[in-house]
C-alpha cells in the first residue's frame, strides 16, 4: 500500500508539483484502488449561481495543506487503504442529462473494481449519479449534511437538477428513506409544505432548531439511530455551514452549522459502513478568504478517514 | 394582496430583470402597502469608512436569493401584508443634516399612509429619522442589537451623526429609555464612563458579557421584560455580528454574536407590536465574500416576518 | 418621449433606488419603446467559466453611473429615442435549447412592436437567439468584434452554444456572409483551419495581426465597405477587449484591442442602420476590479447612440 | 539636506517600519521642508462613491516601493531639496465646508514657511483648497490630468464640492484661466454644454479626440504654450488614466490615457516653475489589484521631480 | 505618562496621517517606554505561504481603529504604562539565520531599557527569537494559543523556522516546559507522534478535543494552574482562530476557537505578570475582508491591557 | 509524438482532472522529452513581495485555457516537438543557497537528456539556475525582457538573489555580454549609477525612452543584430508588462510594455536558436482578477512556439 502514500511534505514541498487530491497519486489503474477519490466538475444542475464546476480543482489545489493522520481519531487512512486520485468523471458542459448519465457510468466502473467512491464536485446532482453508479441492489441509507432537504419534485420544469436527487433516489429504490437523515437544514422556504414529502415517505430531517433542542450528542445520536448497522452513502453539501465558513457555495443560507461540529459529527461515524461520499456545491469563485477550500479540504479528509476504517466493518 | 407577491423563483429565474427588496413590487403607490421597504442610501454620517451608501442596492441585488415563508416561525410575510419596495429616501450626497430631515420627511410619507416603515441602510444616523418621522407622539420602545451603543453626546462637533442617534432619540421624546434594551454592547471604548450616559437614563444595556452571563433565553426574557406591551423601534446595526459573519461594515467589533442567535433573538419577537425597523451600517464595499449580503439578507426577511405578524398586536 | 429620460443625477442620487439599464426606466410596455434594452442572464452555452448569466444585473447596477450625452459625436440618444429597460428574456437555467428559443420569442415580440433590439448578456448564444427573432427575412450584415470567430460546426456535439452562432447563422440565412466583418480576432487556436470556414462563405475576419497592418483608419474603411448600407447586427464580445480592460469574461485571450480604439470603432458607425445588437459574455464573478464593467457600460451606451442615431437612416 | 533622504531600501528593509510618503521622514517641523508631502484624508466632495479619504495611507503604504532617482530625466529630488512628509491637512468627517477651510490653512501654513505643497488625496474638492491656501496674490497657470472638466457651476445645490473645483479658482483669481489646461477630458457628459463654461473663459480643454489628433508631442508643446514661464498648479486627478489603469477612483471613465503617457507628460514639466500639485481621486478600497497604487506612487515621485528641478526656476 | 496616549480619535480622525500600532506614538527613544510595540517583519521561516513579513504594516493601518480602554477589564492600559510603537526589528530579507540572531539582539535592547517586548510579525520563528533576547537566565512560563505544537525537532533539515520554535526553547533553557501550556491545538497531524515530544518533556498541551471536554472555564483553571505565578511568555498564532476568524494565516486549520473566547481566554490573565508577548502568523495577502487584521487589533489591545496590568505583579 | 499532445478541449472538459503545464501530459521519463516544461515553486530570492513560489500552480490552473496552435505564426508545437510537463525543480523552502544548487542540478538532468529546459516561476534567481545547469561551456546570448536590469552586484549583502542573476552569469562565463539585449528596463532607481555595469560589460539594455524611440520594428532589429545566429536564452520577468496587464507581480513598475507588443517580439524569435528559457516572478497572489496568469499562460505558449520551431536551427 506504501506506494499511494503521498510524498512527505517534509521532503516534497507542497507547493510543488501538479496538485491531487489530498495529495495522493493520481492514476486510472482502477485495480488497484480501495478508495477511490475524484472531480465532478459540472454544475448544469444549479438553479442560481454557477462555478462549481471548479470544485474539484480547487480541492486538488487546496489539498497542498492535506496531511496523513487524524489526530482525534488516531486514524491513518493512507495506512489502512489505496487511496487515489482517479482523475474526473465525464462530463458533458453543454449537456445535463448525457452528463448524469456518464458519471453514473464512471462511478459503475469504479464500483466494479471495489473501490469506494469518494466524488468531490460540483453540484448536488452528483449525489444521484453516484447513488445510481455504487447501487448494489439494495437501497442505502444515507446521512446528509445541507442547509436544504433537495426533495422537490421538480425545478423549471427539470426532474434532474442539484434541488432534486434525494427524491429521485428514494423513488429508484436507491435509498432507503426510514434510514435517511438529513443535519442542518433551514432558511426560509418557497412554501410552507417544502419539507413536507420527506416527513411522508420517513426520512428523518433535523432542522437547525431541532439541531439546537438535541444538542451534539444528541443529533450523533439520532443519525446513529437512524442509519443502523447497514451501508450508507455520506452526501456533504458545504452549505450546510454557517456562510461564514463557507462562502464558497452557489446558495448559502444564515445560521449553519459549525465545521467544529461537523467534525465532530463526521467522525462519530467512525467505525461504520461507509458505502459512497459526495461532498458538493463548492465554487472557489465565490471564496476569495479560502476559508471555503480550507474547510472542504479538511472534510474530505474526515471522509476518507471514516471510509478507510469502515472498510472492514 | 396577491399581487405583491415576488414572482415565484421557479418560473422567473432570479437571475433575471432589475432587483428589489425581497424581490417584492417596486412601487410609489404608498396607499396600498402595508409594510413599506425602503432604502437609505447613505452614509455621511460616518465617522471612519464610508461606503454604507450602497448598502440599499447590495441588499436589492442579493435579495435575487430571497425566499417565502419562514420555515422556523410558520409566518409568510407576503400572505399577512401587502410589503412593497418603495424605493429610496431622498439625500444629498453633500449635506448631513438636509438629508437627515429630507429622510424624516419621506418616512412621515409613510406613517401618513399607514404603512410600517422598514429601512435598510446607510449609516446609523437613519435611525433618528426613521423615529422622528414616524413618531406617534408617544415615544416607543427599543430593541437594538448594535455592537456600540450610539449614544454620545456629540462627535467631532457634530451633534447628528452614526454616533449619537439613540441619545438624540430620547432628548426629543422619541424613545422611552426605560422601554430600550440594547444587545450585543461590546469593544474597548473612548474612554470609561462611554457607557454611563445610558445606564442613568435607564436604558438597559446588555454587553457581550451579560449576554453570556444571561444565556439566549436570559436575553430573550430581558428583551421581552424591557419593551412590554407597547410598540418599540426595532435598530439592527449589522455590526452586531461577529466581524467574521459581517465583515461589510464600517466599525467591525471583535466578538460579537453569531447569525444563529440573532435569527433566534428576532423571532423572539414575533407577535410583539413592532412600530417600525432599520437595518444599517450595511457596507458591501468591504464585502467580497457576501458573507454580510446573505447575512442581512436574511436579517431584513426575518424582520419583515416579525413586522408583518405584529400588525395585529 | 420626455418620459423615458432618465431621472437627473443631480436631482435623484446615481445610488439611490433600484438599478436599470443606462438608468432608462423599465416598462413592460413595448408599444411605446423605440430601443429596448433587455438583459438575457443565461450562459448553458459556455464551454469553460460560467457567470455571465449575471451580466445584466451588473450592468444595471454598473448603469448608475451612466450619463444622456455622447461628447465625441454629440449624439443625446434619449432625445432621439425612446429608449427603455424591458427586462430580462426568459430562460430557464436547466435548458439550453428551450432557453435559446424563448431568447428568440422574446426578441420576435420585440421587433413586432418596431423596437430595435439591444441585448446585454449572457454568453455568446444569445447571438443568434436576437438574429432569429429579430430576422426580417433578409439577410443582414455584421459588425463583430470579437476575439473568436464563433463559427464552429459543432462543440463537445452540440450544435448550438457560444462557439458556434455566427455558422448557424449564416446557415440559417440570417446573415449575409459578405456582409460580415469580424475584428480582433486573435489567439491561439485549437487547429490550423479553425479559421477557414469563414473565408470559404466569405466573411471578412480582420485578425489583431491585420488590424495594426490596417491601423484604425484602415479597419474602419474595411468595416464601411463590408457591411455597405444594408441593415446590420452590431455583436460585441467584450473578450475582444484585451484581458486588462476586460478581465471578466469566461475566455480572455491576450493581446486584444482598447477600449479607446473601440470606442472609435462604434462610433465610426454613427449614421448607419443598426437593425439589433448584441453585447455578450460579461462575467462580473471575475471582475473584482469593476474595470469590465465601467467599459461594458460605456459599450452599451456608444451602441445605444449609434442605434438612436441610425433610426432614419 | 541629508537628513531627509530615505532610509536605504538596501539596508532598512522596504517592508519595515512605519509608511511615509516616498519613505521621506515625517515631520511637523515645516521651516527645514522645501517640499512638503501632505495627505488630504478627506471624500466629502464626493458626489457617488467614497473612499478617497483613505488615498493618503494607501500611498504612503504603496511608499515602500519608492526609490530615489528618475531614470528618465536624470532628477534626483531628495539631492535638490528637502522633503518631507508633514502629516495630514486637519479635516473633520461630518463637515465639507468646514473641512475645505481647514485644508486651506494648513496649505497656508506651508506656504507661509516656504515651502511647496504637495497635496495626496482625498477627493478633488482639495483642489480648490491648496489653490486658496498657496494663494499669492496673483493668479497661477494650471497643468490638470483629468477626465472630468471640475468647472459645474454647483452640484446637488453645492457650490464646494468635487465637480466644480476649477470653476471657483478662476471665479477666485486664483487661477488665470487663459494659463489653464486640461488634458484627457472625455466621456458622456450630462448635457451637451457641459464644456462650454472652459471655453468662454479661456481653458484649454484638450480631449481625448484632440489628444490623438495632436499626438503626444502636440499635447506636451500645447501645454508649454499655455502656461508659460509662470508658476502654475498641476493637478492630476488619477482618473485621467485608463481605468484598467487607475480602477481605485470614484468615477472612472472608459478609454483613457495610458500611464507611460503620462509618464512622460509630467517629464515635460521638468525644469518648468511648480508653485502646487495635488493628486486626487485615489480610492484604494476600489483596487484589488494595487495597480492604482503602484500608478500614483510613481505620478508622486514624478511631481516630485518636477517640483525639485523647478525650484530655482 | 501622558505624551504616550494616542490622539483623541474625537479630533484627529482616525484615518489621519502615519498609522502606528496601536496609534501610540513612533519612538526611538527606549528609555522612557514601558511597553514596547514592534514589529517583525519577516516570514522567512514560513514551509508554505508567505506574506506574514507585511503583518506589522497592516496591524499598524488596522490600528486606525484602536480605542482606549478595555470594557470588560476596565483597564486603560496608557493610563498605566508609557507604551510606544518602537518600530521594526531588524531583519534581513534573503537570511533566515542572520535575522533572527538580529531579531534577537533588537530585543535584548528592548529588555535591556526595561520594556516589555510585544512583537507583532511575522512568523512564528519570532517566538524564539524574542524567548532569546528577553531571557534573564531563569527559564519562563509560556501561555500558547496556536493550532500547532510548534515543536518539531527539524524540518526540510532545518533546525530554526516555524514549526520549531518551543522545541529550541525548552532545549536553550528558555522555557520551563513544565510551565508551559498550550491551547487550541488541533488538525490532521504528519504523524502519530507528532505531539509526543511535548507530552514527554512535561508541556500541557489542550487539543480542541480537551478544550471541549474542560469548558471555558476549565481551559482557564488549566491555563492558571500550569503558569503559576511566575513571569511567562504570551504566544499568539493567530491561527489558534477558527479559518472563518482568521483567514489571513499562513496555514490555517479547520475548526479553531472564536475569537469571543480567545478575548476571554486572554482576559483571565490580567494581573498575572507576562514577560513578554508575542503575535505572529498574520497574513494580510491573505485577508480581503479584513477580518483578520480586526481580530488581531483587538488582541494586540487585550494583549497590552493585561502586559500593563501585571507590570506591577 | 502524438503521446504528448494534450486530450482534445473538446473531448475531455478544461476544467477536468489534474492541472498541467500547457495541458502537457506530466511525465519523469526526460528521454523522451524535447521540451521540459518545469516549475520552479521557489520566492526566498526576493526583497519584497513574495508569493512567486505559487506561479507554477497558478500557471498550471491557467494552463486549462490553453490551446496548440499559434494563429499568427502558424507553428504547431506539439506537432513539431515531444513537450512534457517534467514537474518541479526540488527546492527547500527555508535555504537559499541549496535551492539555488538544487534547481542548477535539475536543470543539468534535463540538458543531458537533450531537452531545451523552459522553466516557470519562481523569483528572478531562477535564471542563473538555468544558465548554470543549462551551460555547454559556451557562453550563450540573451534576450531578455524585465523592467529591472537585474544586476546588481549584492543586495542586502546577498550575492545570489533576484536583483543580481546577470551580473552573476555574466562573471561566471555563463552569458556573452555582447550578446545579451533587455528590452523594457525603467522605473526610479536607487542610484543614478545603477545601470552602468550593464553598459561596460557591453550589455545592450533597451530602455521604455529607446524602445519608443525605436519603435516595436526597431527593437525587433536590435534584438536580432545583438544575439546573432547563436543559442541564446530568453528571460522574462513578467513585470516587463504594465501593472495593467501583470499586477501579479512582487515588484511592478508603472509604465510597462504591452502584452500585444510582448507577442510580436516574441514571436520575432521564431526560427531561432533558444538554448533555454525561464517566465518568472508571477505571483498569482497579487491577481484577483487573473490578468496576468491569462498573459503568463499565453507569453508560455508563444515561448514554447520559438523553442520548439528553434530546434532545427
Amino acid at each position: 500500500m506504501v506506494e499511494y502514500t503521498p510524498a512527505p511534505a517534509w521532503i516534497e514541498p507542497r507547493v510543488a508539483d501538479v496538485a491531487t487530491l489530498l495529495r495522493a497519486r493520481r492514476t486510472d489503474d482502477l485495480q488497484s484502488v480501495d478508495i477511490a477519490l475524484f472531480g465532478v466538475p459540472f454544475d448544469l444542475g444549479t438553479a442560481f449561481t454557477p462555478g462549481a464546476r471548479f470544485g474539484p480543482s480547487a480541492v486538488r489545489e487546496a489539498s497542498r495543506m492535506a496531511r496523513l493522520v487524524n489526530s482525534a481519531t488516531g486514524v491513518a487512512p493512507f495506512d489502512l487503504a489505496r487511496i487515489a486520485d482517479v482523475g474526473d468523471a465525464p462530463v458533458n458542459p453543454f449537456d445535463l442529462m448525457g452528463s448524469v448519465d456518464s458519471i453514473t457510468g464512471f462511478v459503475a466502473t469504479l464500483k466494479a473494481s471495489g473501490a469506494i467512491p469518494v466524488g468531490i464536485g460540483g453540484d448536488n446532482t452528483m449525489t444521484l449519479s453516484i447513488l445510481r453508479g455504487n447501487h448494489s441492489g439494495v437501497p442505502t441509507g444515507l446521512v446528509m449534511f445541507d442547509a436544504h432537504v433537495d426533495f422537490f419534485d421538480s425545478f423549471y420544469g427539470s426532474s434532474v437538477n442539484h434541488a432534486v436527487p434525494i427524491r429521485r433516489a428514494v423513488e429508484e429504490g436507491l435509498l432507503d428513506p426510514r434510514r435517511c437523515v438529513q443535519v442542518g437544514i433551514r432558511g426560509p422556504v418557497l412554501a410552507a409544505d417544502d419539507w413536507n414529502w420527506g416527513k411522508e415517505v420517513g426520512i428523518r430531517t433535523i432542522t437547525m432548531e431541532e439541531y439546537e433542542a438535541l444538542g451534539r450528542d444528541g443529533v450523533i445520536a439520532a443519525i446513529s439511530d437512524t442509519i443502523g448497522d447497514q451501508p450508507f452513502h455520506v452526501a456533504l453539501d458545504i452549505d450546510v455551514l454557517d456562510p461564514s465558513e463557507a462562502p464558497g457555495t452557489g446558495f448559502p443560507e444564515a445560521g449553519g452549522i459549525r465545521m467544529r461540529d461537523l467534525q465532530v459529527l463526521l467522525r462519530s461515524l467512525t467505525g461504520k459502513h461507509v458505502a459512497s461520499v459526495d461532498i458538493c456545491e463548492i465554487n472557489p469563485m465565490l471564496d476569495p478568504t479560502r476559508t471555503t477550500m480550507v474547510n472542504t479540504l479538511n472534510a474530505v479528509f474526515e471522509l476518507v478517514c471514516i471510509a478507510a476504517a469502515g472498510r472492514e466493518s
